[in-house]
């Protein structure tokens, strides 16, 4: 860990844990900002590392090193969940601002405690089990076909497994998971909701999502959702009981299914700037990042009103290419006037990585999704 | 000077000279596109020392600074014209790709060169004389009033003089300058063309500005400028010839005057981007901080087409405060959803200085202009 440095300017100190893209986006959105940035990450190579005033070498799930890294802060968050909770109690009673709140991090990224959380709120969430172990999954074999969540440490489509047969149990997890009923699902969308320190909140349109079942990971998405007005509001109402009952300031991405029935479930919430708000940077006026900057920095809400139908089109690596990104393809992209790039800086490609996204903007929706196919086909990321 | 390290990663490998807040924009910028950045510059506080792979410590007007610092980097480019052309012109015979070419910048930041580019051109630009030294221009008072340019290292208002009477000359440059005849300004415009590593042009609509007499400096502006069509297309025919002239990939303000007489007269080129091209950032898909990257990574030319009207307002330090920079009134910008800030993190303001801008995009261009005009009155930046 490097000594950290304190704040000269009169600017307020704000410490991000993990330096992924979404904290390269983030840092990116605070250069408009009177803020001085930390970060703390492993990775001295990581997306975000060259962004900030300050980069901290320590680990996020490390105790010592969040706490060491926060207590000259202001205002601390996070890209991801997987960081050390204790630190972050500590540094709150100590009079750190954290974003979001260390109780909600807890619930959110426990999924058993995130499945208990919308059971107790009385919001529609698939039916689950708790399985402790590869046994107590086993004893639920009637169940399946059904989905398996581990509890702690999933991200981006792992950590979850749908098992539909006995035969499948083999290869599920032998740890504290919830096996879930599956949806019969028509439409996933995800809805991100902001909440200032002053608790004045801002919705973004819901955006539809089509999964690449190959990879268990967005293909690409589209804003606004294709959905009826009834569903739209039904989703916001619903995205808005989830985060009011966490009394926190933060940003968070709910993910709900639409079943074949037209019922809405909420599959899971990220506490943070997520993958389904990326287009904002381009198609509002106040993307999620700035949004949360706005926040951390107590400022008012920004504006989330669209201002055109979007496509998000995640640039992943190739299959069966490992090695120094290479990007196939990038001249067409940048020759259309509606599009917009954006490389996450990763040197090494492996398949399936986010690599990087794209997003188009076109009143034209037939045009749009035209388009996010073209470019879905165009791009290659490979080993150079 | 820090040892430099070479990049690991295959990216592009580009050099900035400088680091203020143009320097800065271009790395916000910058974090789209597969590259790594460096940047030299004497102040480590700079606005843009963060947001860089690798700052380097160095005089940019440095012979040997600017020599080592671009002699492992794919491409280099400015942010201010004050820089050692030598090393420059050097460091072109090595290999290095410099945007613009040094020659180029030589013409542009000798105001006396420049002017006689002009000159030889056929280009219309208010007539002129060369006065070497105070003596030389007291031999020309008889041409009062006249407008007084040193010929380098003018910068944002500095450097010029109106000389209106023979009483101004005991305060005149006693340094090679020019003396040019007054025109009789009815409007002030500038045009920004960008020229890719292929000779792809891109042209941004004329923006109009609005200068602040006490300060010399831009009020706000707006974009497009509100000129007839016949003169819009002049003026973007006259920045083209401008800027065919010098045979160089780069991005080009070229700002003009429009007289009462509706004749167009070219004022000055920077071969950079520049304060009238920030509204870019909102207000087209590629910004000239994106085209300028397009430019040096050799991509093909993006989008310049104008999303909707647009006003640029200069966030300039308060009279009489100097000292830590605090900002009053950000609250109220913040909650209207058409406007933009940007701030660029200076730690110290002074009265007139640059610490920041606001775009505003609005297709009522006199609720845009009601609203320039409450930014400007609403915002302060005093010392904290």
């Amino acid at each position: 860990m490097q000594q950290q440095q304190k704040a000269s300017s009169g600017m307020i100190r704000a410490g991000i844990l993990g330096g992924g893209q979404l904290g390269r986006m983030l840092l990116q959105a605070a250069v408009n900002y009177p803020v001085e940035t930390w970060v703390l990450e492993l990775d001295p190579d990581c997306p975000a590392a060259h962004l900030c005033h300050h980069f901290v070498h320590g680990d996020i799930k490390d105790y010592e090193a969040v706490l060491a890294f926060g207590k000259n802060l202001d205002v601390l968050t996070i890209e991801i969940e997987q960081v050390n909770e204790e630190a972050l109690f500590e540094l709150k009673a100590a009079g750190v601002t954290i974003i979001p709140d260390p109780e909600v991090l807890r619930t959110i990224r426990h999924k058993i405690l995130q499945k208990e959380y919308y059971r107790s709120m009385q919001l529609p969430s698939p039916e689950f089990h708790i399985t402790r172990s590869r046994e107590e999954l086993i004893a639920l074999s009637h169940l399946l076909p059904a989905v398996h969540k581990i509890s702690e440490g999933g991200y981006d489509g792992r950590g979850v497994q749908v098992l539909r047969t006995e035969k499948d149990l083999a290869v599920a997890f032998d740890a504290p998971s919830v096996l879930e009923s599956m949806i019969d699902i028509e439409t996933e969308i995800a809805v991100i909701v902001a909440v200032n320190q002053q608790g004045a909140e801002a919705v973004y349109d819901p955006v539809e999502m089509r999964v690449d079942p190959a990879l268990n990971q967005l293909d690409y998405q589209l804003a606004p959702a294709q959905i009826t007005t009834e569903i739209r509001n039904a989703a916001i109402e619903l995205a808005l009981k989830v985060v009011r009952g966490f009394k926190t300031a933060g940003i968070f991405a709910v993910e709900m299914f639409i079943d074949k029935q037209q019922q809405l479930w909420i599959n899971e919430t990220a506490p943070r700037v997520h993958n389904s708000g990326h287009h904002t940077i381009e198609a509002c006026n106040s993307s999620q990042f700035d949004m949360l900057w706005r926040i951390l920095l107590n400022y008012p809400v920004g504006s989330t009103s669209l201002k055109a139908p979007a496509a998000l089109i995640n640039l992943t690596g190739a299959p069966g290419e490992s090695g120094t990104a290479c990007y196939e393809g990038i001249n067409v992209l940048l020759s259309m006037s509606n599009a917009s790039l954006h490389v996450y800086g990763k040197k090494e490609t492996r398949p399936g990585r986010k690599m990087g996204h794209v997003t188009l903007l076109e009143n034209n929706l037939r045009l749009l999704e035209e388009q996010a196919h073209q470019i879905k086909n165009q791009i290659r990321i490979k080993a150079g």
